[in-house]
């Protein structure tokens, strides 16, 4: 029987968070997109589950938080255990914020296993383009667009994870024409849909750990498959989202850079019975019988993680993982606990034993056609939670440039901003994971060991990495999309950073607003026009300056909009003034500044004041004069410049967007 | 053809606000409930419309405010507008905000119509018991109990509206024996099942008016029905919730006691094309040409309430309604507002015209067998926008009442405490109303008209009623579930009204919570553990005496949950002490006192300030020396006795329970 043959815009390989964020992003924004996973279902416990602040920010981008919210756990306290002067055991030395990171808008971490992170993707990718899709971050009528030509709209599509589906081979053309050509589709990618047998003999517990345990994961390319039911898919494009041991890195020929260490750890989920006081909080021990990282879940789960000494190596490096078992995990947490009682009254949910490793792939891309992303490029300790956070922001700084390539908004160009921007990450990561880890594997200062690490010394280092844990702290260096140049007029609103979050109050009706809910990741460039105060003269006049000029065909705003599309197709504009909620009026601005009475906010206290406002200049830094800021579509700050800065704005866009 | 005989513990007559707030609550609570409507589908458009902060509120511990807030509109500022000193017109003297009662934990107004409104229970109700119900107020390790048994378990039930179906007799036994029966089914009710045709003549629009337009509505016992689609009904109860023109209420031969006014009014529903500013507030416009109050409703919708002169009455009293036509209610509004542009470029969505009529029904129950509720028992202005609130806060006492005899946990004479509540509730309404509909129908005072209401008597008694408008007044009576003999112990938490929102910190992980979250409508009492500081000696010794006393099964705890049950079935028991989040410990905290971690909370600024918390306390008026607060099923402080006040405790449930 002949191979199907067949065409997709997007192809993803693994289902994981990483994968799952693409898929989800891209068939929002209307992508033709496919996502395949060679596990025969999907994981249903363990693995990876903190998310970080910033990532819950990313998610309610996509109207996807308000269900992690309800489903996970927070963790708010992080707690410190010593051992006693006395020699009795443990004693708690401090209790501290879990998230440092002054800007978050989520001052907490959220727990919760990866099955049901990943459920969220895939009953959201189900919804879409059905009408049943959470309806995102904004109320309804803020997301009312001006009329739009059927042309120019890109529906969602509803799809599925395609599995237990499994890439056989993948090429990239070499012909210079077809790269770089809009319309054609260079990489060959030939799949083998399982049989059930096959799936089952997948799903199979390897060695003697739980199903789920993936740390010594089946070799998807080995697995046997029936002929028949091969496919050859052509696509414009591949992302890579297939795990610490990518099949796609491998088929690109891409090593990881960096090592293993000598840390072992072991990790158990579990519902413990126990009158230890923090039980709930993020807790590190150190005692004199070994380390410990308490890491709450949902409901009543508790993951304990546990530094292990007593493990062997194989000769190829890798842990010979029948030499431990999770009793031996459990016997360590018990010795460190004490004074305090642990038991394990019930089933273990999960357990896992891992060496920390911090290495970086590299490369990230071929030819800007076939991508990695995820713990394909960059594994690093689990304990320091960055591993899905990490592998979900590579994905959502991908989804927006291939959307708009694809579209024909963007010159293909863009899309080398994501190698530039993630690599850069992942290194700053590792470099951060490695004092990290070696800190919290070294033994406590104690009476006997008074060289140990200190609780201060700790602290310390938790603390100086609050903005990087938290995520809150990712950096863009400057680029085609990101350019520093009138950082000053809004001094503390860094360029290459997130959009801080501010409360802002409507104009039109006083309601607050989250400023981040009304930059949802919608593919679309947000221009938030500062106005200041427009009941004064001079300010309105510099206002109606800018309107006027934005109108004029040559500029970003209608040479970049596709003829016929509706005004904010590509650029949407917002308007933050300085009015005051008793006087402002949002008849006040100018129409082109305001296609909906909605669009128009102010920076004033909530007529109830709990409901926050009032701080959005003075902690953005920007003065009285106003000035204008591009957030692009993944909520990082691209440029700032001044209200008569429309010139400086046509030469960014034109730097990256193709031309209409 | 015989017909078909049903039993049912309680029949719902009517699927209004009123009868959908009491199915859903009844079938949430797993009790065998029906609910018919004569309409033949849900009301599209129009009628009542606004929400007020105690009914948010109320929604919410049903979980079903969430859903609201995302579709409705919002409204935080009220704008007055009055006649411009120069002649020119209207101009806006004042903004103020629309809420002012201070407690309120959602600080504005909801407008959205009563369809969408109404589809939010249906969707829930069908959704129950299904595992797809929203997830309520509370999260996931929150709702968890101590293992149920499956006798003391009583799971949601699905149910939809049974519709058109009209009931066409009523008749309640006069045997004793059998009224005073837990057991028997007193109340015998005739339904007939509309056949489509009969459907679709009820649907024709009455007059000219749309056909959505319920001010004169057809007489469901009137309709002609097929023979054959009869059906017998015994229930326990019935509960009619079947509007203004009730059946019920004439069917049991209750009067409204009260009278019209000469107001009459004409209601918009549009999308305006206009430069006036406020469009999106509770706008009230004193004119010389007229008074216009505007309702700012969900998406671009705005609803305009005009005032009308020239409108002939019938020889009957009700209103000519060939007379008025929508193109005269534009046309008032367009003058008042003037010199503002008012223009209408769409098709209304609904209209219709009212003479303000403020009535109570004579009787609110029959036997404490037979209720009405909602409209059928007041009317008044719906420009105050109390109707569609009181007519669900109506059922929402009486639900967890119904429930809890049904469940055998309560005396029948519970139900007395319906009427004595809501009765006394309709009246203070109907007084308010009085005074409010006289002034806003009022001339405004102006050169010429120096007679007219001024500005300043308007918001003052805009103001001075916020509490009432706002639903967050209800003042409970002292009965036999409202005592209030020790109200010292917690000053400012008024035995009677709702318990006060407020956020609390949970003491295991630091994670804030409004306190209003805690207390779901989940039928159990909540008894409140103010426990004072419990890392004091003398305070922990008195909270173990607490926990002592609690277990002794004589007390109320054990007496009224029944044997076999889990602890926590009547009675769920919450402590918030006011120990510190970085000492303060859930394992001090007696066991009695904590079934779960999840059950401690402490008075604490959140790890994160913004998040709130730490005036618990000193808002309610407690002092170090704690108190215990009963919270009834619906919210309401019940009593308040002093942490020896157990003896009181069993006193006050001794009043209302049935020995188990």
């Amino acid at each position: 029987m002949p191979a199907i043959e067949s065409k997709v815009d997007v192809l993803i390989i693994g289902a994981g968070p990483a994968g799952l964020m693409c898929a989800h992003g891209l068939a929002k924004a209307g992508v033709d997109v496919r996502i395949i996973d060679k596990r025969p279902s999907k994981v249903a416990a363990g693995q990876a589950d903190g998310i970080q602040p910033r990532t819950i920010e990313v998610l309610q981008s996509y109207g996807l938080a308000e269900r992690l919210l309800k489903e996970g756990n927070q963790m708010h306290m992080a707690a410190f255990y010593n051992p006693a002067a006395d020699g009795s055991g443990i004693e708690r030395s401090d209790r501290l914020p879990d998230v440092t990171a002054p800007t978050a808008r989520y001052p907490f971490e959220v727990t919760l296993h990866q099955g049901a992170i990943e459920n969220i993707f895939r009953d959201a990718m189900r919804a879409l383009g059905k009408g049943q899709a959470p309806s995102g971050a904004c109320p309804r009528e803020f997301e009312k667009r001006s009329d739009t030509n059927d042309q120019f709209s890109w529906p969602s599509r509803s799809i599925e994870v395609e599995q237990p589906v499994v890439p056989t081979s993948i090429s990239l053309s070499t012909d210079a024409a077809e790269l770089a050509s809009r319309d054609s589709y260079p990489v060959t990618v030939h799949l083998k849909r399982l049989s059930e047998t096959e799936a089952q003999r997948l799903a199979r517990p390897v060695g003697g750990a739980p199903p789920n345990s993936n740390e010594v994961a089946a070799d998807g390319n080995n697995v046997e498959v029936e002929e028949e039911r091969e496919e050859i898919v052509r696509a414009k494009y591949v992302v890579g989202c297939d795990g610490a041991h990518s099949w796609t890195r491998s088929q690109m020929g891409w090593k990881m850079e960096g090592e293993h260490t000598d840390y072992v750890w072991g990790v158990v989920d579990t519902i413990p019975d126990t009158d230890f006081p923090d039980i709930r909080n993020r807790t590190a021990i150190h005692s004199d019988n070994g380390s410990c990282m308490i890491v709450p879940r949902e409901g009543d789960l508790v993951r304990l993680y546990v530094q292990i000494a007593e493990i062997e190596l194989g000769g190829t490096g890798r842990m010979d993982r029948g030499k431990m078992t999770p009793e031996k995990i459990m016997e360590v947490a018990k010795r460190s606990f004490q004074p305090f009682r642990l038991e394990f009254p019930k089933a273990l949910d999960w357990w896992t034993i891992y060496i920390i490793g911090q290495r970086v792939a590299s490369n990230f891309s071929a030819q800007e056609r076939v991508f990695i992303a995820g713990d394909a490029c960059h594994t690093h300790s689990p304990k320091a939670g960055q591993g899905m956070n990490a592998s979900m922001n590579d994905t959502h700084n991908l989804i927006w440039k291939l959307t708009q390539v694809l579209r024909g908004w963007a010159s293909p160009s863009l899309l080398k901003t994501y190698e530039l921007e993630r690599r850069k990450y992942a290194q700053d990561l590792i470099a951060f994971d490695r004092k990290f880890s070696a800190l919290f594997s070294s033994k406590a200062q104690s009476a006997g060991n008074v060289d140990g690490v200190s609780h201060q010394q700790f602290v310390s280092v938790f603390q100086t990495f609050g903005s990087f844990t938290s995520g809150i702290g990712i950096h863009y260096a400057p680029s085609t999309i990101v350019e520093t140049k009138h950082q000053s007029l809004a001094s503390k609103l860094i360029i290459g950073q997130r959009l801080i979050p501010q409360v802002v109050i409507r104009t039109a009706d006083a309601r607050p607003f989250e400023i981040q809910d009304l930059i949802p990741s919608d593919i679309r460039y947000k221009v938030i026009v500062f106005a200041g105060n427009t009941k004064e003269v001079m300010q309105k006049a510099r206002i109606q300056k800018l309107a006027d000029e934005l109108e004029k065909p040559e500029r970003f705003y209608k040479k970049y909009t596709p003829a016929g599309a509706a005004v904010d197709t590509v650029f949407e504009i917002l308007v933050v003034s300085s009015m005051t909620k008793t006087t402002g009026d949002y008849t006040d601005i100018p129409t082109t500044l305001r296609t909906h009475w909605s669009k128009v906010f102010m920076d004033d206290v909530g007529v109830a004041p709990r409901l926050g406002g009032g701080q959005l200049y003075e902690s953005y830094g920007i003065g009285s004069e106003g000035c204008i800021a591009v957030v692009r579509p993944d909520g990082y700050i691209g440029t700032i410049v001044p209200l008569e800065g429309v010139d400086e704005l046509d030469s960014w866009f034109g730097g990256i967007m193709a031309c209409a």
